[in-house]
């Protein structure tokens, strides 16, 4: 671990609470469409819970790769269908702002200062499913001190594939055993480590988390654990000035 | 312009005083190699005057892409030469030391307090010949504040190649019109225009930079023009709130 340069995020989930922001927004959404009796956790539930399958056209190859923004809108629209609300009833601009919120997701309450600490030591990346420009909306949003950002359209691969992390590493020039992935899915830190990298598990309130059903890995004793990003600063930074 | 919403920065001599701090450097490497005779400012400029040529046999195809590092430490070594010192007679550790210095540029004294200003108001990203590392540790080194970072080992070519230009638009999703390049080579800001991008000049001590004689542009007329990066600051951000 002395040799430890690089530290990448998962961001969707681990710094950023995904379901809560987008939940909160659909309310308001629901609302203004007079649907206030969906219940926005279910609607966003549904709506994030589209994520893994249309990745997994990527992934697979069966698609060419998109961007979260155009896989996201049309989930959203097949989740309107399924609420009973007719997508093209309601004035795209509002779908489109719908559809952005995933451009404002609110950092877990940890998140800035963790990932401030950890920055005086290291270089901090997120490593995302999200493309750049979700990445550092995100970022502006919500006050997170990225060195850099490194989205899912530069590899344009999705996680799991492992170009997505050896690239990564690649471009911040940094072999992959003085990197770590900090992530809150088992998932996502098993294909790290067999890229090389090490791994540190953030426990998160996922277990509710319906775009990882598909991509359940049995947990594992990943090289640090730690409940919250300054719990894993106050790990990563012990016995380090 | 009242669109713009992100500016793209050239790093090397616009936000960085590349020639100083190369200069500097090479001084205590050329005293601690009792080479003190050797003028410190003829060296770096006969380093930095053997960029362009080398990044052109990248540009012109001739050789696959490299980073900065591998073509400056080439430049290195033949510079050594030159000046009479075999590189082969100081201990490998020391060269790359020299060769480092690129990831240890100072800023120029108003570039952080100018980028600090507009980023309040856009997307500020580095638009640059280093590549993503080197950036990153320039930027930690010197508190640069970048929204993110795009390195030339991104699209894999040099500027004035125009998918640098491009492809930086392309993962920041802006049209060019609502982009803008920030840079004191007339060269750079004339591929940028013709790739449909805005364009501001600022004023640096260039007059004498080695690295661009192959590239003159007639200088023109371009949509801003302030003394340094302050003066930027105060023209893009009047009238805005």
């Amino acid at each position: 671990m002395k040799n430890l340069e690089v530290l990448f995020f998962d961001v969707l989930g681990t710094v950023v609470d995904r379901r809560g922001s987008i939940a909160k927004e659909a309310e308001t959404f629901l609302t203004q469409h007079a649907a206030a009796g969906i219940d926005a956790g279910e609607f966003a539930d549904a709506w994030v819970g589209r994520y893994d399958r249309s990745v997994e056209g990527v992934r697979s190859g069966n698609r060419p790769f998109v961007t979260l923004d155009d896989l996201n809108l049309e989930n959203l629209n097949d989740t309107l269908w399924a609420f009973g609300i007719a997508p093209d009833k309601v004035p795209p601009k509002e779908v489109q702002h719908l559809n952005r919120a995933w451009h404002r997701l609110q950092p877990w309450p940890d998140a800035v200062a963790g990932i401030s600490r950890l920055k005086e030591r290291f270089i901090v990346a997120p490593l995302s499913d999200g493309h750049t420009r979700l990445m550092v909306d995100v970022a502006k949003h919500g006050g997170l001190p990225w060195d850099t950002v490194l989205g899912a359209d530069i590899p344009r691969a999705y996680k799991p594939m492992p170009q997505v992390y050896l690239h990564a590493c690649e471009l911040l020039d940094v072999e992959p055993q003085n990197a770590m992935l900090i992530a809150a899915h088992d998932y996502d830190l098993d294909a790290a480590r067999k890229c090389g990298l090490k791994t540190g598990y953030v426990t998160r309130d996922n277990a509710s988390d319906p775009s990882k059903a598909a991509n359940a890995v049995v947990p594992s004793d990943w090289d640090c654990r730690a409940t919250d990003l300054l719990g894993m600063a106050d790990l990563l930074l012990k016995g380090r000035t």
